[in-house]
This record gives C-alpha cells, sequence and structure tokens, in this order.
C-alpha cells in the first residue's frame, strides 16, 4: 500500500494496528546516497566500532526517502502468515519557515539506480510525508506556545503580524521608498472601499514581496487601526498575498484567533507526520527484521531520534532503547547452517534461492487493499516490496531452523528461541573476518597478528604485493587506495618471519602490523577529527565490557551447531574467520581499488542488498 | 526546445550555430539548493570579496541541474530580435564505474519550491545531459589511452577482461568456493555447448555478481584458452551479465577490439556531453545576459570548468577567461536610470513592468520548433523561460537607455556603448552600500565609519538596538543572528560620539567598529579554515590594485548621468549609497533574523531573482 501525504492522515490509525496485531515487522529504506566519498563507509578489517564511525560520518547526510514497512501476522486457523506490505514516500518538506530547512546529500549513482529502478522522484519530493525529529518538534512547540501567548497580550487586531505576533514592540514604521508610494496608496484605497463598501467578509490583495508586504501591513495599521485583520497566506506557486479580512466585534477577533491558533497546532501535528510511524515501530517492541539493515538502523535513529552519538557505545544503547528486537536476514543467510547452502545473499536472489529446496517457500497471503506483490516479480528495490521479500526470506529461514528439530518442527515463530542467536547482530558487510557488529553485547575481536598494512609506490600491482608475501606462504591482499593494502598471511604462523624480513630500512614500502597501523596516525585519519581519543580504539572492546554491563547473546540454539562463531575469538580458526565471510572478503580485496589496478575492476559495483 | 540526453547528440550543431549567429545570449540555472547553511551566502555589509568566499564555500556543493541558454539574433530586415530559448537538463550521470560519481547537496526548500513550479527531477536524474570538467576529461582519456594501449601487448583473447584489459600479469585464480563450484560447473558446460554446438556468434551468461563474474572469467580463461571474447554488458535494470562471443580469427579478434576501442572512445566523447555547449558560449566571446547571476556564474564555473579558487582576484580572471562579457539585468534594474522607476526586481515583476510606459515592450519572434513561450503566462523559473525573460528585459532596458539620446535610438544594440557601464558587474545581494561586484576592475569601498558590530543578550530585540543609538540620531539595524547585528547610523558625524559613549567597559553588549570587526576572528570564523591571510580582508581592494592590473571599466555613457556610482566611494554620498539599495536594504535587515525577532518574519522568505 503506497502511502504519501496525500492519505497519510487518513492512513495512520490502520498502520498503527497493523503494527500493534503483527508478530513481527520487516523494514527497509531507500537512500539518495550510501558513501559520501568513494569506499568510504566499509574498509576492510574495520573493528565494528571503526565502521560505526564511519557510517556516522559518511552517510548521515544522505536522505531516507523511500521507506518500506511490512507486517506479518500468522493466522492460526489457516496457517499461514498474512502479510501488508506499506510503502512510504518520505521527503522533510520545511513546516513552517521557521521549521527546519533540511540539507541533504545525493550520491549520483545511486540516484541514477534509483531512477532506473523506476523510483519516482517527483513523487516523493511533491508528495512524501513530512516528519520532525522529537528536539525539532519541542523546538517548535515551544515557539507556536510563545507565540500565542505574546498574541494574548495585545489586542488591537490591526497589529497582527502574518505569524499572530504583535507588531507593537517593534521598531518605527519604516519610510516608503518613491517607487513604492503608488502601490501602496492604490492597496490602501482598494482596502477602503472594501471596509466602507464590500459586502465581502475577506479581500485577497495582490502577489507582493515581503519588503511590500511590511509596507502594507504598516499602511493599513495606521489608516484602520481596527476593524480589519491581516495574514499572509501562500499560493501553490508559492507566492505570498495578504488577506485582510473585517472584524464585526471583539467576540468575533477572538474566535478567529482561537481558530487560527487551533490550525497551527493542527499544522505542526501534522508536520511530526512520518516520525509518528517509526514512534509505533519502537513503541511496540516488535521483532524488526531488515536485509543488511545497518544503514537502514542508522538512518532511521538519526532522521527520526537524534543525531547520532559519537560514543559507539551509546549508539548501541540508543538503538536497543529505540528497537530492542533487531534481526538481519544477511547476516543470517551468511551464518551456519546457511552459508553452505546459499551462493548470494542479495536480498533478490537469496529470495529466490529460499524457494528451493532443502528450503521451502512459505504460506505468506497478502490482504486486499494492498499492493498485489508477487515473489516472482515485483517492484525490486521499492522499499515496501523489499521490505516483505526480507520478511519471506525471514520466514523462511526460520523455518528452516525447525527442520533440525527433533521432532522436525514446520512453523518456526519469530519468537523461538531457535532465532535468539541471530537477535541484535547487524550484518558487517566487507569485513573479512568480524561477522556483525553485535548491538546488545560486546563484539568479536579476532586476532589478526598476521595482518599487515602496507603502503607503496602507486605503480604498484597485485602481483607486486603476492610477490612480496610469496616466501611466507602467501596472503591475501586487500586493497585500501593506489598505494596502500591489508595483506593476511595464508600461514599465520608466518607472522613473526614477516616482521623479521620485510620490516627494514631502505625499502621503497614500508609495513606495519595491524596493531601499529591502528595506534599510527593514518589508521585514524578518517575519524580523528571528532573523536577525542582515537589511539584508544583498540582498547575498546576490553573498556566496554567493563563500561557497558551487558551479558553477550547467550547461544541458546542446541540442536544445531552454534550458528555464529564464539564470542571469544581471540584464537579464532581459519574456517571459522574466513569461510564464513570468503564472498565478502574476496569482493573487498578489490572493491576499493582504483583503476589503475585494472584487473580488479569488475568488483568496484557496490554490493547489491 | 527542451533538450535532454534523448536529443543531445542530435541537436548539438544546431545549438552551436545558435549561439555562433546570436547578437546576444541570455542564461538562467535552476539549483538543488541556495545555501549549505541557513543564511550562509550572504550577510550584511558583505565586501564583495567576502561575499565570493561564502558563495565559494557554501553554494559549490549544490547541482545546476537545469540550464536556460536564449539566443537572440537581431532580424534587420524585420526590425525585430529572433528568440532561441533552449532548455537543457543536465545530470552527472557516472560516465563509467571508474568516472567520477559525483555527490551534490539539496536544500529542502529549493527542492520542495522547484516542484510546486513543476520541475521534472525524475526527467532530470533520468534524462539530463552528462558532462564532465576538463580535469575528469583529461585523467579519463589518459586512462583509456593507456587500456588501449595495454591490450595491444597481449594477444589472447581469452585473457581480456570487461574493460578490455588482461589478466595476464593478475594473481593467481583464486579459489572457488563449494557453494559456487556447482554454479560454476553449470557455466562452464555451457559455453562449452556454445563453443562446440552452437551457430549463434554469441551466448549472454545469466546476470550474477561480481564475485562470479570474476570466478567465471578466470573458469573459461583456463578452459578456453582462446577462441571465445568475453565482455561484461549492464542491463537496463542495471544487472551486469557476460557476454561470450565467438572468435573466429585472429583478424576477427583484433577487428572486434578496434571497433570496441573506438566505442569506448566514442562513449567518452559523449560522457563531455553539456560541457560541449558551455565552452561554445565561451568561445562564441558573445555577451552573457543574466538576472542576478551570481550564483549562475559560480555554478557554471564550477561544474563545467574548473574547482573555485580560494583567491577572489583569481575568481575574476577565471570569470573573465571564461566569459569575457556578462550583464546582470538585475544590477540594471536597480541603478539609475532604472532604479526610480522599477518597484520591483524579480525577474518576473521586472518583465511585467518594462511592458509599460515609460518603457516599451520589444518586438522578439520565437523561432519555430520552439516552444511557444509567451510573456503573458510561461513556465516561470524553467531555466530556457527565465532565460528568455531575461533577454527580453535586457532588450528594454537597453532600449530605453536610447530614448535619452539625441536624436532618439529605437533600438540600442548589444555592442553599444550605451551597455558599457553595466558590463561584468553581478548584483550583490543584500549588501547595503556596494550594489555589484566588479568582475573587470577593483571593487567600491565605501566607507563605513559609521557602521558597528554589537553582539548583546539574546533576549534582546530590536528595539533594545534602536533604543541604544537613539541618542545619536538613531541607526538601522542589520540582524545577524540572535546575538549579534550591525547597526548604520543615519547620521554618520555621530560615529565618534558613539565611540566615546558606547564603547565601554562593564556593558552586557560589546560594540565594535566596523574596521575592528572585519580584523576580530568572528568577522572570519565562517572563512577562516581555508584563507591563509584573513585578517588582510580590509586590504583587499588596494592590494588588487596592485596586482591585477586590470583597467577599472570606464564609464563611456555621455548623454546620461553616470548610472553607477564612481569607483572612487571613499566619501560616497547617502543618495548614491543608501537609495539605490534601499529594498535590499530593508530587506537584509531582517533576512537573517531568527524567529525570535518576531516582528522581522515576513521577511524571512529568500529573494526572489
Amino acid at each position: 500500500m503506497e502511502i504519501t501525504r496525500k492519505n497519510f492522515k487518513q492512513m495512520l490509525n490502520f498502520v498503527t494496528e497493523s503494527i500493534n496485531d503483527a508478530d513481527f515487522l520487516s523494514v527497509d529504506g531507500e537512500f539518495t546516497g550510501l558513501d559520501a566519498k568513494n569506499g568510504g563507509h566499509a574498509m576492510p578489517f574495520d573493528t565494528p566500532e571503526v565502521r560505526y564511525q564511519r557510517v556516522r560520518q559518511g552517510t548521515c547526510d544522505f536522505l531516507l526517502l523511500q521507506f518500506g514497512v511490512c507486517t506479518f501476522h500468522y493466522n492460526e486457523e489457516k496457517s499461514l502468515y498474512k502479510a501488508r506490505p506499506f510503502n512510504f514516500y518520505i521527503f522533510p518538506r520545511p513546516y513552517s519557515r521557521s521549521g527546519p530547512d533540511v540539507r541533504f546529500l545525493c550520491q549520483s549513482s545511486s540516484i541514477e539506480f534509483l531512477v532506473s529502478q523506476g523510483f519516482d522522484f517527483n513523487k516523493a519530493f511533491k508528495d512524501g510525508i513530512s516528519y520532525l525529529t522529537p528536539g525539532d518538534e519541542a523546538n517548535l512547540r515551544e515557539a507556536l506556545h510563545q507565540k500565542h501567548q505574546q498574541f494574548s497580550q495585545f489586542s488591537s487586531p490591526a497589529f497582527v503580524t502574518p505569524d499572530g505576533v504583535s507588531q507593537g514592540t517593534s521598531k518605527g514604521p519604516v519610510s516608503i521608498p518613491d517607487e513604492q508610494k503608488e502601490f501602496i496608496k492604490e492597496i490602501c484605497e482598494k482596502v477602503s472601499d472594501f471596509v466602507e463598501k464590500s459586502t465581502e467578509d475577506k479581500l485577497s490583495l495582490p502577489s507582493c514581496n515581503g519588503f511590500q508586504r511590511k509596507l502594507i501591513y504598516q499602511s493599513l495599521r495606521a489608516q484602520f487601526l481596527s476593524g480589519i485583520h491581516l495574514e499572509t497566506q501562500t499560493d501553490e506557486k508559492k507566492e505570498r498575498h495578504i488577506v485582510v479580512t473585517r472584524i464585526k466585534s471583539e467576540e468575533d477577533m477572538k474566535r478567529r484567533e482561537a481558530e487560527k491558533q487551533a490550525a497551527e497546532v493542527t499544522d505542526l501535528d501534522n508536520a511530526v507526520g512520518f516520525t509518528k510511524v517509526i514512534r509505533t515501530i519502537s513503541q511496540s517492541g516488535k521483532l524488526v527484521v531488515g536485509h543488511n539493515m545497518m544503514l537502514d538502523l542508522i538512518h532511521i535513529l538519526h532522521q527520526f531520534f537524534y543525531p547520532l552519538p559519537e560514543s559507539y557505545e551509546e549508539f548501541k544503547d540508543m538503538s536497543m532503547s529505540a528497537f530492542p528486537k533487531l534481526l538481519d536476514t544477511k547476516l543470517m543467510a551468511s551464518t551456519s547452517p546457511f552459508k553452505d547452502r546459499i551462493m548470494n545473499t542479495g536480498l533478490s536472489d537469496l529470495q529466490k534461492i529460499l524457494e528451493f529446496k532443502p528450503f521451502q517457500k512459505p504460506q505468506v497471503e497478502i490482504e486486499e487493499k494492498f499492493n498485489k506483490y508477487t515473489t516472482e516479480k515485483g517492484p525490486l528495490h521499492e522499499a515496501g516490496y523489499d521490505a516483505y521479500l526480507t520478511g519471506i526470506c525471514f520466514i523462511c529461514m526460520s523455518n528452516f531452523l525447525g527442520t533440525f528439530q527433533n521432532p522436525s518442527q514446520n512453523i518456526v515463530p519469530p519468537s523461538s528461541p531457535l532465532i535468539q542467536p541471530f537477535i541484535n547482530k547487524l550484518f558487517l558487510m566487507r569485513v573479512h573476518d568480524i561477522p556483525y557488529l553485535n548491538l546488545a553485547g560486546k563484539d568479536l575481536t579476532p586476532n589478526r597478528d598476521h595482518v599487515f598494512h602496507l603502503t607503496f609506490p602507486k605503480e604498484w600491482k597485485t602481483s607486486d604485493l603476492i610477490h612480496l608475501f610469496s616466501p611466507f606462504g602467501g596472503s591475501q591482499i586487500f586493497w585500501l587506495d593506489d598505494t596502500s593494502a591489508f595483506a593476511s598471511l595464508y600461514l599465520k604462523e608466518e607472522a613473526q618471519k614477516v616482521l623479521q624480513n620485510l620490516c627494514k630500512s631502505g625499502t621503497v614500502y614500508t609495513i606495519k602490523t595491524y596493531h601499529q597501523y591502528q595506534h599510527s596516525e593514518s589508521g585514524n585519519q578518517a575519524l580523528s577529527r571528532k573523536r577525542p581519543t582515537p589511539s584508544t580504539e583498540n582498547n575498546v572492546p576490553n573498556k566496554k565490557r567493563k563500561s557497558l554491563n551487558v551479558e553477550a547473546a547467550p547461544f541458546v540454539s542446541r540442536s544445531i551447531t552454534p550458528p555464529i562463531p564464539e564470542e571469544n575469538t581471540e584464537n579464532m580458526d581459519e574456517p571459522n574467520g574466513k569461510d564464513a565471510n570468503n564472498i565478502k572478503a574476496m569482493e573487498t580485496e578489490s572493491s576499493n581499488v582504483k583503476d589503475k589496478k585494472k584487473e580488479e575492476q569488475m568488483f568496484v559495483e557496490p554490493e547489491v542488498w
């Protein structure tokens, strides 16, 4: 169901009910861009905290323009899920001239991509639903309250400006420039005629500019001390004109003003708009499922709650307090028992794979009144449709977990303990050895003693790097830019030999251990500006253990192998660390490389999700 | 005439001819926003240099999305101008995966405004014409050249990657993960069938992700050492797939590659796109007329030439070398002999005013094949239409100058010396005492000894400031923000008394002379980051006189009073400095004020142009 500002008010109750009745929700967002700089928000060997800082700084200036929520309600009678996919267009239309005038960033490739998928920008910009953050809402309510209070202190109606505030205390009148005199004289005559002769209640003056309106206000005020009420209105073409209304009595005036104030409060309520939907989702406490949802979560928090905190721990707290139960289907699909059975975890491919054995297509019915999305062919990358597919994938994978039970369990509800290991863990794109960001507990801290950071002349190619490490059993190369890369030894035990043989002076390259790199200035370059203590970055997981006091989510699944590597991965084995993210690692290897490394070009494309 | 990427190539010659045949051109641009921050680019008492720095930092991140050029050619026979209005949609569609992926800023109020005027964002994003800066073009040409050269060094066709570059020197093959093995096996069988049995020349493989394509490339390369050619293609839905082509001979391969290289060069030429139109305008040396054109000029330079220089003098040089003859109709309308006759210099109002006496509507004919724009009712704020109106205004005002001649001159051509005083001067919005930025000479430096900068508690209102200066004959107040403002004394001779009486310790306010303010840190706050010597700002006009060696444009007009104040305005009189910009000054007075100063609210709207 498409929701724009045209039907938002009318549908809000229905949306709220649907959310509150759901067994779980799936969500998806479409943004105006991904990275403020090329490859800015995802670098290999980021820690979850570093990744958070990158995303916070690199993607929050983009706008979430479309938001999909699909509510899933299990119908016991029919033994199937009833789905209600909602597709919201969102736009920060300035609520008033004192409201926030949001600046947002666009990325050409993202815009081009969306437009190629049929995204309707005109609809988003024209009919997108407004929203306000709680902070902006509070400020605007306070300003409105003050304005209404001030009004009651001044009685003469002609002193009312377009915003209903008295000009009684303002500076004296401005002098009317020669070229404006005739225009103002004509206006005064027109109003004089209206007051004395007309039988109409209202007179619309011709549209004119702000300075002219100021002159009109002060001239009419002087001439008609009371008896008229002035108000500036804006037409569809954004032109402003003054409307003169005849005032019959003090009572009439008060009633008129009371009506106006009530209308202003309603306007502000309307301006809160889409934020209400997000609040409903938050307050419902329902399981919220997304696919590769880190960016979605971060945009939702930033756009509809509060500016993202600088502290990573505060971000975790904020996330958990806004959405206590999250689940990322891309992480789920990349983890045992799914990872060996799923070749491609992009949403569309994933959904197709999950229709075939060993998986089973779930019974999901889209209710009347909703877009008839089908899993076979739908408007991929429309947020409502992607949310719908995400929910389908979740149901399917959940049910698959039930097949390992004894006896086999056909339907695994979202409340099942089988799901628990996947709760509140966000897929971490392009990180070689850490599959997820752990919102509700401490993050994984894999050993990286066999990882080295290199800088070298820009003529160097992959083969030069391969050659450098071949005496030590070879290494995987992760390009950072033209002149730097990470190398991860295949044989971890060779790390010491690399240190002894390659770390010497007089080479055209410089090599650092991962640990040295993290502590060096260059490692914190992207993050240094706003982070007070970048050099402690490496110690954060320990620090967090003490300060956060949140238990790591226990792995309660007993009948299947633990789906996610154990929390303590200091001595994480190669298969755990590598295979699970093999695809991502390979993609990463080339995803940040410039065109000079030509053999890598075919992987520069953004990850599909 | 609407020009998008669909008809651009076909129309380019016609556009070029029209520009080269014109007597003058008028232009207009539509942008995705105006100010990176509220009120960021225009503050009262900016010097032209300070204004340039503000605009450079505050508006260049927005995008010029639509550009209008109207060519005007005088037809002697018919004694009228023939107009050709072109309306170009522009979008920085990424030319290739190695081309620039532009990030640009949008301002919600500007987007909302454009959409309310019927601007078609879908068309702009989908069909906008590409462009490249000369820098990007040179880089991409060099990269393409290198790629083509490299190709000739490797012969085996199967080594060719999607970008035509050999993988011969790349690192060894990556190992195929278990979950991909079956997929790759199927693909190899398919290609094997194609090579051995098919009669077709080409085989399209199913679309897949970058990692899978890498695996396919390396697997097919190993299996079919020569005999096939591989190329990655992107479909409309942005999905990528490999096309396998049968190679019959070495000759066939070479021809195929030569064709491909030629196509790549053509693609790059196409990517230069709209930049070609701007270059044609620049090279034509024609008079280019705009309305309030500072932002237009700055966006054009930044988007189609080079990043704007930090140095203001270099900016002037750059402007003059790109467009040697510019004229701003808003400045013209705000200057004698027009200013006393023109109440409102917004483009639409101006055009309407110029249809009536003492002005005369000019004879302009829109040629066949073009949108039938009319001056009565057209798509205002469509760049092509605004450019058309701008040209009409220019013709009309030019001809009016002829009426002062003896004998009266009906048609004043753009080459007339009567126009000369207005050449290369850009209207300076909201500056109280400097009407224009002088591109071809030194700027005006009015005396500001009677101007004071104040900071005060945020509870202060206009009346408090008025009160403060009332003993000294009063002052005009120009708000900067909640807690600071400029005060300009009505009686300049009182400045000394203000210094003696108000500049003392122990007051809740602080007051500085304009001169002190300019040298203080706060005055340079907005500009300090990127400017090496902000404290010399005040001396720039003198410095420039020495270093630029550009003669101030002479005032050659003899038969009418000099339309613009003399260059040397150290002792500029009140009428020159104030009346000419009365409207602007009045608007300025409140344009930056926050909602706390409620009596000013009606002027917060952006200036219309």
